[in-house]
């Protein structure tokens, strides 16, 4: 999958992933009103209204972007219909030949953590049925119960040849509390860095590991340390646009051959159409803000390079 | 909520918690035949065997212990009908009089955090209503974030007064990876601790705060070390039974008055009836067999008061 993603994203020129993180803020009131209209204020309602808002986003911006992230928070958020609808999301995104980062992040001991890898990435095996839970391409995975909390991830990746972006660095204000303490004369991010290389050593595509690493746009001179530990694990980045992350703070996250890195905007980009910036396309454009908004981020990444 | 689990505790004169983490080797086979023959290989099937493992087994030990915590994992594995199936338990444990921790390890950025506390602690608004997606008492959080990835828990924890606890030392063997690395002249768990304890100083009960910790049975001296830097803080023990912690392993986590630690057991309990000492009971008495479990369990950690 970790090629897949790489050539889509040399196809594409895009170095980009567009977080379909929906909100009730986000959604336009058009669509909200017309589900409710319909099936009241229910979570069943609001999973109707995501399915509809998602679909033209992704409508709008498949042949744009090699891949979607969906933070499934914010479906988890809205209960089983929530999930149903993250669900529909995955599996709307691949038909439509997009690569689905699920951002899960989640992380526990060996046994349990065998149990979201499969639920997320392979699927259960059922009195000798194999079948599928959800079906993303690759997940985020936190790694703070050490090795064996990640194994279970990776034994599946290698069998399915899917992937996993490890927290190293994250993108949020305290991230710094834990993360930037020096323990043994290194930061702890550089610690897990150093994991997640190890981890990913036998597990290469041709050019990169299955085995990558979220690291946030809003530290660019620690990107720049990440890279070089990390040679060969594709970083995640979010934090560009309304995290505050800027163009110029991505140069370090990619390697010379203008790989390794693909930026995530959620925000920025599903709810351009709430911009002043592109205010033109209105509540009903949406979509076409959405794509609007692509096109420009894909012209800001490029004009590093 | 911690008023009444310790109240609970008290009453039951049992720190202990069930782990309802069913696995499709802990279901005994005459349940899932039954629900493989009524709906075929399908993961409705299993969640159906879910329902009449865990509805038998909470009917066998709601009377004796004051607190459940299902693993959403085990649930998440089997998609959607898995989780519907997390859900019911949790409603019906509710129903039952238990207190319910949910072992989600969600944590994430601030406004990420929001959706997971309001998902599983609060309930979301939709349109003006109030709606629920998921409603445990508490649920254990991962720290690795930093503060304003806590914080989202703590602001809905004292609105709903519900409460949260946070992995400061996981019970796995690869746990001490990062989390035992000295940061600044102090174990990472114990900066985390530090943190556990600031997080919950305004936030307490007549006696507990609403923010306790996850501390691994498996580190019997850690937990002595952790019990003094949290004084406030309950501690949720897992790792006792099958992982291999021991009731003299124990005491540490304990305050004087007895209170302060509550202990996870969950193959040891729902699997009883495959271990030799309990083989009497048989698959059908799966649920009698739990129910001695627990109350050997209750006999074994009071042996060390």
């Amino acid at each position: 999958m970790i090629n897949r993603l790489v050539s889509e994203i040399k196809k594409k020129n895009a170095p980009i992933v567009v977080g379909l993180d929906p909100t009730l803020k986000l959604i336009p009131d058009f669509i909200k009103e017309k589900h409710f209209k319909e099936k009241g204020n229910t979570l069943d309602a609001v999973a109707d209204a995501i399915m509809e808002y998602n679909t033209g986003l992704v409508d709008a911006v498949c042949d744009l972007v090699p891949a979607v992230k969906p933070q499934i928070a914010m479906y988890e958020q809205f209960g089983i219909p929530g999930l149903i609808a993250f669900k529909e999301t995955v599996d709307y995104c691949k038909k439509k030949g997009l690569v689905v980062i699920g951002d899960i992040k989640r992380g526990d001991i060996g046994s349990t953590s065998e149990a979201y890898a499969v639920g997320h990435l392979s699927g259960v095996t059922v009195n000798g049925t194999k079948l599928t839970g959800f079906d993303e391409d690759f997940v985020t995975v936190n790694p703070y119960l050490g090795t064996d909390g990640i194994k279970p991830f990776i034994d599946v990746c290698r069998t399915e040849k899917k992937g996993i972006f490890v927290l190293v660095k994250t993108s949020n204000p305290s991230s710094g509390e834990f993360q930037d303490r020096i323990c043994d004369g290194k930061p702890l991010y550089e610690l897990v860095a150093d994991k997640v290389r190890e981890w990913g050593e036998d597990l290469c595509g041709d050019s990169y590991s299955y085995v990558g690493a979220v690291v946030g746009a809003t530290y660019p001179e620690m990107g720049a340390a990440l890279r070089k530990v990390m040679p060969k694990s594709y970083i995640l980045v979010p934090g560009y646009g309304a995290q505050g992350g800027t163009a110029k703070d991505l140069k370090p996250f990619f390697n010379e051959d203008g790989l390794g890195a693909i930026v995530n905007s959620s925000r920025g980009i599903i709810g351009a159409y709430k911009q002043e910036k592109y205010s033109r396309f209105g509540e009903t454009g949406f979509a076409d803000a959405a794509r609007q908004a692509v096109l420009d981020m894909q012209a800001d990444i490029n004009s590093i390079f």
